[in-house]
C-alpha cells in the first residue's frame, strides 16, 4: 500500500511525524497532502486548504473555537476529527492507581516511619477476586475494564443504555444503577456531570458498601455528596476514597478531606499537560491507519451538531 | 465428563469446595476420592492414604516439613503438588501498585494539605508508552507483564535463560542483563536472592536510569545496594523507589529510607495472610481442572530433589 501523504502543521513535530509513519502515512508538505494534522489552535490555520486534503485532525477534544471562527463551515468537503477520547488512557491509569493505592493501604504505609508489618498484614487487600463497579462506562470507564481484569478483578459496569461493555461481567443501564451497589466491593466514578448525576453517590449508596470498600472519583466532584462521603470516611463505614476531583474544587485549605487518613486527594491532575502530546500522537497514529484503510475515523466532528 | 472425586482435609472449607467444583471436581470423602487437597501442616495427615488417591495438593509453597516428616517417602505412588507460585499474583499486584504510585507522584500528593495543581501538573507521569525492565521474570515477573501492557507500557524482561517471556517486547538472558539499563524508564526487581544476585542493582545501574525513573523491589532487599539507592534518591538521580523489601530488614527506625519523600517503604506485606486463602483456592481450581483433563499439574513436587 502506498503511504498516505500527511502534512503536519503549523510546525514540524518529530513526535507526530513518528505517529504518522507508525499509522502507515508519510509526512509531506501541505500542497502534496491528503490529510493535515494540526497541532495548534485556529490562529495561523491556512485560509484555504488544497483540494487534495480530505481530512483534518485537530489537537483538542473541545472544538468550539473552530466552529466559532467559521473554519469548519469554510471547508464543507473536508472530514474533521477532534482529539476526543485521546486523553482517556491517562485518566484511566490514574483511577487504577488510586484504587490500588487504597486497597493496598498505601497512604498509611507512605506516612509510616517504623516497620509496622503485623498491622499492615491485616490491612493490605487485593483487587484480585474483587468486584469493581464502574459508574459511567464511557471512554474512561471502558478503558479501565481491561486494566482491572488484568489484576484479576471482575467488573459491573453501568452506562446509559446498558449496552454490554466488553470485559465486564455485567453491564447495567443507568436506570438500574441501583442494583450495582450490593454486588460490588469498590466503585470508580467516571460518569459525566449532568443535572441527573449530581450526588449520584450519597449516603444511601455509600451505606451499601463495606468497611474495606474504596470509592474513586476521576469524573467531577459534583457526582459525590461530599458531606456524606466525609461522614462515611470518618465512621469507617467505607475503607477510603481516592479523589482526583472534589466538590468544592479547588478543595479549600482546612477541608476535612485533606486530613482524613483514608482519603487520597490529587488536585485534578489525572491528565497532566506533559502526558498529552504522546497521547495525541497515539490518536493520530490510529486515525492515519484508519484513513489509509478507508475505515471510519475516531472522534469525527459533526458539523451540524457543532462538536 | 464425570466430575473428579476430591477430598478436602483436615476440615471442611467452603472456599476450597467452591474451587474444587470450579475446577470440574466434586467434593467427597477420602475413601471415595482420587485426590486430596490438604489445607494444613503435617500434623493430622492420614497415616496412610486409600489406594484410590493419586494426587495430594499441599497448602504451602515450601514443603520441607513434609519431607522431614517422611510423609512423601511413605507414598511413592502419589503425585504431590505444593502451592509454589500460587501467591505470585498478590506480589505482582503490589509491584504494579508501587510503580504506579511512584510514577503518578502519589506520595507527595497523599501528604499534601493544599491544592498544588500546577506543581503536580509537572510531576504526574504515566506508564503509558514507558518501558519497564523486569529483572527476574519468574512467576511474579511473568505475571506482571500483562498488567503493564494493559496500562500501555512495554516490557524488557530478563531471566536466566533468555527464553522469551510472553508479552515482553524483548527478553534478555541474565548474562546480557547489562543491556537492559539503557533501554528502560523504570525497573521492577523480582529475581531470587542468591550469591549472584547480591547488589545486582548498585550505583552503576542506578546511574543509567533517569530523574523520573522508579525502582521497585518486591524480591529481597539484598538485590539492591541500599547505600547507593539512598544516594540516588537524595540526589534526585532517580525519581524514586518503591520497596516492599529492604536491606537491612526490618528497616530500623531512623533509617533515611523512612524520611526520603521519594521512597515508599511497605513492610514486606505484599503477600499478606488474608489474601492467601483465595489465592490458594485459585491454585486448587487450576490443578483440579488439569488433573481432570490429564494435564501436567502445576508445582509438582520432585521427591528426589526434595522440593
Amino acid at each position: 500500500m502506498t503511504p498516505v501523504p500527511v502534512a503536519i502543521g503549523p510546525v514540524d513535530s518529530p513526535l507526530l511525524a513518528e505517529a504518522v509513519t507508525r499509522g502507515g502515512g508519510h509526512v509531506t508538505s501541505l500542497d502534496q497532502a491528503h490529510a493535515l494534522v494540526w497541532d495548534a489552535g485556529t490562529e495561523g490555520f491556512p485560509a484555504s486548504l488544497p483540494a487534495s486534503v480530505h481530512w483534518v485532525q485537530l489537537f483538542s477534544a473541545g472544538v468550539e473555537e473552530w466552529f466559532a471562527a467559521g473554519v469548519i463551515a469554510r471547508h464543507p468537503d473536508v472530514v474533521w476529527t477532534s482529539a476526543a477520547g485521546a486523553f482517556s488512557a491517562t485518566v484511566t491509569e490514574h483511577a487504577l492507581t488510586l484504587l490500588l493505592a487504597g486497597v493496598r493501604s498505601l497512604p498509611d504505609q507512605i506516612t509510616a516511619t517504623t516497620w509496622r508489618q503485623q498491622e499492615f498484614f491485616g490491612r493490605v487487600g487485593t483487587l484480585r477476586g474483587a468486584c469493581v463497579g464502574i459508574l459511567g462506562a464511557g471512554g474512561i470507564g471502558r478503558a479501565l475494564v481491561p486494566m482491572l481484569t488484568a489484576v484479576g478483578a471482575t467488573v459491573v459496569a453501568v452506562n446509559r443504555s446498558g449496552t454490554p461493555v466488553p470485559g465486564a461481567e455485567v453491564t447495567l443501564p443507568a436506570s438500574r444503577a441501583d442494583e450495582m451497589w450490593d454486588r460490588i466491593d469498590h466503585v470508580v466514578i467516571a460518569a459525566p456531570a449532568t443535572a441527573d448525576t449530581r450526588h449520584l453517590v450519597g449516603a444511601p449508596e455509600l451505606g451499601r458498601l463495606g468497611p474495606a470498600s474504596w470509592v474513586v472519583n476521576v469524573a467531577r466532584g459534583s457526582l459525590v455528596d461530599t458531606d456524606a462521603l466525609v461522614a462515611a470516611l470518618r465512621d469507617g463505614a467505607i475503607g477510603g476514597a481516592g479523589l482526583d476531583v472534589t466538590d468544592p474544587e479547588p478543595l479549600p485549605d482546612g477541608h476535612p478531606l485533606w486530613s482524613l487518613p483514608n482519603a487520597i486527594v490529587t488536585p485534578h491532575c489525572s491528565n497532566p499537560p506533559a502526558v498529552r502530546p504522546p497521547a495525541f500522537a497515539d490518536h493520530v497514529a490510529t486515525n492515519v491507519a484508519r484513513f489509509a484503510a478507508g475505515e471510519p475515523l475516531i472522534a469525527r466532528i459533526d458539523p451540524a451538531a457543532g462538536y
